[in-house]
């Protein structure tokens, strides 16, 4: 199930000394399409009571990306649990369809003053489960 | 087999809107690790036919880093293959003990002018081998 | 005399722990919108005899930059001299209008053998002088 | 009179494509020297009432920065306003006495309501006026 595809625009900053887009630039973009998934969501993904966290990243790097470059970050569900969601990872290349990474990111909500697990927010339990819609 | 342990201090930079260390630093920290490493040995690790690219990178957060932090970056090796090196990370705190991330970095060794996987360097290979000393 | 006109987008990761845009981020949008404009040029503006670098940047901060955004860049030209380009930049809202930042930077080319100034390269001056067009 | 010399390490990231460190990084090593001074005054530097942004920065890029280095950055008051504090900043190299940029940074102490400009704190103007000690 699609969560969002986010078109993002490489800067030449992103690149580093061996003229490739640099490996921590790729968690930014996953990072800037899920702020913008959650920022769709009809009700709060971030209260007082519940945060997310990133708690894992998987990604595999599967061609190097140039400058310049437009890119397409497709994130998925692949599972939803009681206080974690993982959600998978493309990106693309917009021009080229060629892909780029791949992987898992796992976000668990905690509480902000305890930092122990809390159930998800209702409103991303739904948007991210397949039979929300 | 540990490879290195660097220590490097966080920069309040590194600290993203919800302040703490962002997700993509991480990343920073384990590369900076790496290349200190790579510069210990005694032979090249990269030449005109051989240089290594970051091919997957599985990362658990544990705990998040707040600033100001000295880190101590761990890399260990977990598998060396013919063209392939998995390197354990782990990313801890100087003075506090705490395991703020661990996982595996996988690096391979390419042709720079095909792409396709070479051998490892004798260099690399060596000091990463157990038995090397 | 305008050189260009680059649109961007703010990322999250721009944010720093103030929840504003950090500074040296203003630094990168004005490198990506005069990478852009080097990019326009007929001419090569980076040879083995000739290349870019930034001499000198003066930058007022006039707003805070909120996320997300998008922004304009406008670069223009204030001097074209014998080796050296002070270009001048604004940072303005695409959708408010609000100018974020202002300032002048000066690139030198130099030689990147002796790294000592040279003359600008013939399709830099014509692009940046009024009466090029 | 001086504010702070802090010494810290540039990391591989701070490259650019060019194999430099990136104009946006020296940035970052000036705010990283000014907190680190703000954190040894003895009387708070930001209030509920009070809090410092920068208004402008001027650096003159005088060399470029290789990797590693080890840098040292000197941060020096130019001029006590009422509500704003002009920091003189030199990056230099610790071991080669290499002078790689200087310039001013003018902070403005503000209100986080209004955001109009508030007398500076009583700690910041007594830690950076030449008779305060």
């Amino acid at each position: 199930m699609v969560l969002i595809e986010h078109e993002l625009e490489v800067r030449w900053r992103d690149l580093d000394a061996y003229d490739h887009v640099n490996n921590a630039s790729y968690l930014t973009f996953l990072e800037e399409a899920r702020l913008r998934w959650f920022r769709t969501l009809p009700e709060p993904w971030r209260t007082t009571t519940a945060e997310p966290v990133v708690a894992r990243i998987e990604t595999s790097f599967k061609q190097p990306i140039n400058y310049p470059a437009r890119l397409l970050v497709r994130l998925s569900t692949v599972r939803v649990g009681n206080s974690s969601l993982a959600i998978g990872h493309r990106i693309e290349g917009v021009d080229n369809q060629t892909l780029y990474a791949d992987g898992v990111t796992v976000l668990v909500w905690v509480s902000p003053t305890t930092g122990r697990p809390v159930p998800l927010p209702d409103g991303v339990r739904s948007a991210a489960s397949p039979r929300a819609e």
